[in-house]
């Protein structure tokens, strides 16, 4: 089984559930398109899926780059901390805001050490 | 010729061009950077490119990770779909944000359409 | 060394960093999530953010299309004035946003440069 698209179809299909959890927020919230604003439960719900926007574009490149110069293993098991820290990060986020700490780091560390390691693979020319 | 190239590249330019008239807005209708808010019509526009932007993020792994497993024909011919669907969200949108569910749904069902198929893909080990 | 990753790479660390900074915005000027509005300096980090999101969107897909058809030194040159077009461009709108055009510019135009380039290359069935 190919583990890495399997990560990654994951995790475009989390962010999918994400917007729609949003689209859901409307009708319940009533805050009619095109605002994006007037309700707190709402804006919390918005805010988790931008934030997993901004994170899921770093993540879908860091995977396949990483994979060029990695074991596709653990790519792929860094992917599935991301994965794990972006249900955190939503569990805590719509709970309270101020709480989001360690979901995002779950998230954006797994990131991080992706590109780096393709950075350290780049360099040594593998 | 590589049609899902070509339908990659075309949904990229979309979106760019949804981003054009975006800047368009923003001096037809006076709201200047940083607001994004302001004026109902430049919030239509500028509503239109962030949803385009989220399906996108979704539509090009989703073109490419369904291109491992199936036919390319069928995969850009998903990939069609979504471009006529945006342009109809567009043009709805801008008439009145709630006539907007045909063309999110023609936007929206070949990703998923793409990412189901993917997982199926990726489950028979193909 | 693979240059088309190594740009691609620093374009996702560097949108990472302008997402960094927008956190330490949070903190400085006292903008607490889920707002993202309320004070000039936050906002203009905030849409210098988003609006890197809206072009690497583009960027990355644009570069390993361009590849496909095209030396990959011209492609990855390309990236780099992408790159030192969002410094530029950061740079600018933290000043004053109205003096955004040229690091706009020099980010934007190597994208389509290569999305135009990738649509010749799949015309010609390179």
């Amino acid at each position: 089984m190919n583990w890495i698209d399997l990560v990654a179809t994951l995790a475009v299909l989390q962010f999918i559930a994400f917007g729609a959890f949003v689209g859901m927020a409307r009708t319940r919230y009533g805050v009619h398109a095109p605002a994006v604003s007037g309700d707190p439960m709402f804006e919390r719900n918005y805010r988790v899926q931008m934030n997993t926007l901004e994170l899921l574009v770093a993540l879908l490149p860091a995977l396949y780059l990483a994979a060029r110069y990695w074991p596709a293993p653990w790519v792929a098991a860094a992917g599935a901390v991301y994965l794990i820290g972006r249900m955190l990060y939503r569990q805590a986020y719509l709970r309270d805001p101020r709480s989001r700490s360690l979901g995002f780091a779950l998230s954006s560390l797994p990131i991080l050490a992706l590109l780096g390691a393709t950075l350290v693979g780049i360099a040594l020319g593998r």
